[in-house]
């Protein structure tokens, strides 16, 4: 079949489309330092194996930290169309510093496992970021449960009156499920803790580096130990939105309760004006907004999981362009998650 | 059981974090010019059952339209933290420009049935846009089918070789898959084409208001005939993420040919430069980016249906604020999929 | 590379596992009848355009309609062991009943357009029924709310109270949700009204067969256009399926209505006990439980859609076997949605 | 308002209706061998703490275990219109076989704890079969790599060939990805391995029970602390489905992997006989319609972790009969999954 039988049609004006639905700046930027962390550490190595002099990875680091410290926190969305990812955005930079020497970076290296490895250094933290969240929402839980020890509520069964329960009982057992969020974070955590750097674009590579040494420096526990394994798993992103997708549930049976018991009929419950709206036309209302905020979220969570499980679906080994979208829906479910354990 | 029991504790330090968690405008400063223009109809229209005076409306109008060109296609997102949604940014920017009249704006109006109606109205230019690009799509599937009107390819079943068959043939199918996608838009469109606004928050509003006026100001064939379920209904919104899934899974379907005929075994296509990308490491290939994003994207417009869908189940009538949650996986699955005819 | 790599290992214990994961007569029997009405329509077209012998037809005719009276409204799981669809299951019983006459049935047939076409006319039925079980819905409500005409409830917004409504507008609300999941299904149905019969495997036959005329006597309005799109078509069963969902969510939103009306702390309703529970050990309660099954299903239904959405997702053109997995979701979608109208 | 508003109208002919679609037994059954040891270490325990007679117990569990042997292995979807759901069919035969002392079983028991007990011994027993399975499928897969050590074949990178790899190190990435798959398992075991028995239908009972004593027999490791938690948690199920996605994402992969190598255009395998089928028309066809079916099921088990999500999504604490919905989309995600590992 003749050669551009697709392509040669649309050249001329789909070349800035193609750049606007590829480019992933916008998304990726969270990686930022994560990316500079373990550019770092791999001159280290390179020049550690001697692969590159010394005095190269110290140029090449020191540039790496300039770069941090003249982006860090700052929107790099602003760069979206110009370039492709973090990592040519990091490269570029780093290249107006420090020049060519810039480019041995990349020895022994590959996007396909550099974006994997950034990916579960952010996931690391993340997830103990969460850890604290879900301590903070089980203390206030505690708080709340010693301060009205002996307040009796109706228990239900089918939204029915079943037993009289104490209301710390009932708060106590979102203790319980927050106590299962953690243990569920907590074996994800310990299941990614595994560095994929070193696997190269799918097979590895032939030069003698050190992967033991990276993975030291970057705080890893293991080292993965199949290359196209290493370049195509994305379980660790699905087990984490996964556990996010039932923290959101809790918190959205946790919102349920508090919608109830603030209604005019249960009336168990006042919020406090910090938290509740009103309304300029019925002055009588609190609306728990918040609360229906959060129930509502907990289906862009459950969405998330769905979308990295569909994109995962039927894709052939190893790598492919696909994955790319693994981030956004990772980074919204954990956004969402921490944000509602927050409030 | 005692008062502000839930709020009290929390009251200095959660404000902050409530505001962020709860406000909109970086999502909703997408419905910015049907606001306006809403706003522009319900003025004229009070003015003429004598609600308020014409001169009101003109003031108010001018407002709106002051507010329309100082801030038409900037980035909203920027006023985040310190407007609620587009609607409060709205009122406060012509309170700024036109003093306390503005406040008349909000006459025999509510929030509820304002936020449905400029969706609708954000709906109907939506679709007719996608409408475009799948035509767009059709024509160019048409081209390339008539130019390679003799070329013969094998026919796949279980991707096995079935019979031949004319590759014309075979991308005409995607013609047809996308008419069908068409007439469920044009469906979506004639049944969501029906007015909410004089519903008020929930039960109408015992004004002299003339909704059939505002509906012929603002293109709608018909007015909703249940004010509860025209506050509390987001079937437009389903259906339309509906309808984006399905579009979404032909395109997959299409990338998915072409991520196979683009490889070295089948070889029956080679993709431009303009849309394909290269490797450092492998110069040979030529990798299908463009396609494997799409198919990837699929999956997030999947779980933007999900997300609407969970969130509308179990809602009590009327409107309850987890129905804010509605527009990002709307505008997403509008935007992904769009891009995605595009490209 | 060595042949049967994979398969030659696992050769003798693997067999009839392969068998009872691959057989569908326990799901597609649904299809019998309609299976059958094609046999008989084709067969009388082969002999009207003389493919066959008008004697042969008859026989096929008459063979077919006694299978079907012989196992009409049996239960034809039992036989899922043996068969490994209801199409060979149709076969075998013709040819024991009248010979080798039976295999002609075939001429210019393949089960891949055969079998869209049957769970076409399928649909065509449900969606009939499901009409019918939406207007009695609608009826109950209309009823019910000329009943208590005169009834005021607090209107909710926010689970708060905002301004009263009459009982019975609030049960319009309801009626007027039904009416566009009407439209729905009306429009799917129409789009769906289309006969892939014909269509062969994937590019048709050469055969002079007369469709238009098959058409008729099955009741299609319109032929199938393109052979490769009408066999691996599947957007008649995620239209229905996403329909079904929107039914779903609108049900369980009256079912929360209802739990909560019934709930000690509202006390609006009461219900009968034909259709409540209560408790061995708490009298008191009447637990409304069809609206807690009905609220809890929509689950299901959302979990079909997503079913479908995921198995066509990528799926190369023309038919893959995978498609086979779509019946089961469709089938329990309906029966779950059909059979919560009806409660 | 008037008592029976809704279900005075709808008396008589719902009454069957409403059976059928509360009625579970059809799905339950599965727990029957569970929900009778339940009965045994519950009576014995019983007789214990001397709340009932030894002879009593020793009656119940004889009755038991004489109702487990007449009905073990058999169908007992053909009492689903006669019985409730499994618990009141073990309750009926016993009192069928032992008389009145069978109500005894029920002493500081309720269904509410019942149900999920019998769940999670369920699910201990689904967990170890599916490791065994998984173990046999890691152990074929090795088995493979070995025979074909020095096989190498082009590695992809967005379905280009990007460097070669050797088949094993390929076969291999599976092993590592069923490896967390068997982890992940092993986790959700411990977690739930928890016992809810003695939870009651929300608050526990008064009577003098001795937990620990069941927990032994039944082997389990730990009992649930807060019982409005252990009646109302289905995390352990959401947990396991939400395992059961990932490993069927692994194997569409493995499936998608193998129908491309079995392609004419790649032709890397050729599949044996006995799991590939042919086709009438086109005998050169070999369709590797196993591994599609596996594909394609894994959108049903995607589906059937959005239905427990969808359904649990917003229930109140704690019990709800929403809840008795989980169970069907848990046995098909399991049953899906360990016969697609068998495969």
């Amino acid at each position: 079949m003749a050669k551009k039988l697709w392509g040669g049609r649309f050249k001329k004006e789909l070349a800035q489309n193609a750049k606007d639905y590829s480019y992933s700046l916008q998304v990726d930027q969270l990686l930022f330092p994560y990316d500079i962390a373990i550019g770092c550490a791999h001159v280290r190595m390179l020049a550690k194996v001697k692969i590159i002099r010394r005095a190269e990875a110290l140029t090449i680091e020191r540039g790496l930290k300039k770069v941090l410290s003249d982006f860090y926190g700052k929107d790099l969305g602003v760069f979206a169309t110009q370039y492709e990812d973090i990592h040519s955005f990091i490269q570029v930079q780093l290249e107006k510093r420090i020049g060519a020497v810039a480019k041995k970076l990349h020895t022994a290296r590959s996007r396909n496992d550099l974006v994997i490895t950034a990916t579960k250094l952010y996931l690391k933290d993340a997830l103990e970021i969460m850890d604290g969240a879900i301590i903070a929402l089980q203390k206030a839980l505690h708080r709340c449960a010693e301060k009205y020890q002996t307040v009796a509520l109706p228990g239900f069964t089918h939204l029915q009156h079943a037993q009289p329960v104490l209301f710390a009982h009932h708060l106590l057992a979102y203790v319980e499920m927050l106590e299962r969020d953690r243990a569920r974070c907590r074996d994800a955590y310990g299941r990614l803790d595994e560095m994929p750097l070193g696997s190269g674009a799918i097979s590895g590579t032939t030069l003698p580096i050190d992967r033991a040494f990276v993975a030291r420096q970057l705080g890893f526990s293991r080292l993965a130990q199949n290359s196209m394994d290493a370049v195509s798993d994305r379980d660790s992103i699905l087990e984490v939105v996964s556990a996010c997708s039932i923290v959101m549930m809790h918190l959205s049976r946790l919102s349920e309760d508090v919608v109830l018991w603030n209604s005019a009929e249960f009336g168990f419950i006042e919020l406090s004006d910090e938290y509740a709206t009103g309304s300029s036309l019925m002055p009588q209302k609190k609306n728990p907004d918040m609360f229906e905020l959060c129930r509502g979220r907990t289906g862009s969570v459950y969405g998330n999981f769905i979308a990295v499980l569909t994109l995962m679906k039927g894709l052939p080994l190893a790598y492919n362009r696909d994955m790319q979208e693994d981030k956004k829906p990772l980074f919204e479910a954990l956004h969402t998650t921490l944000s509602s354990l927050d409030v």
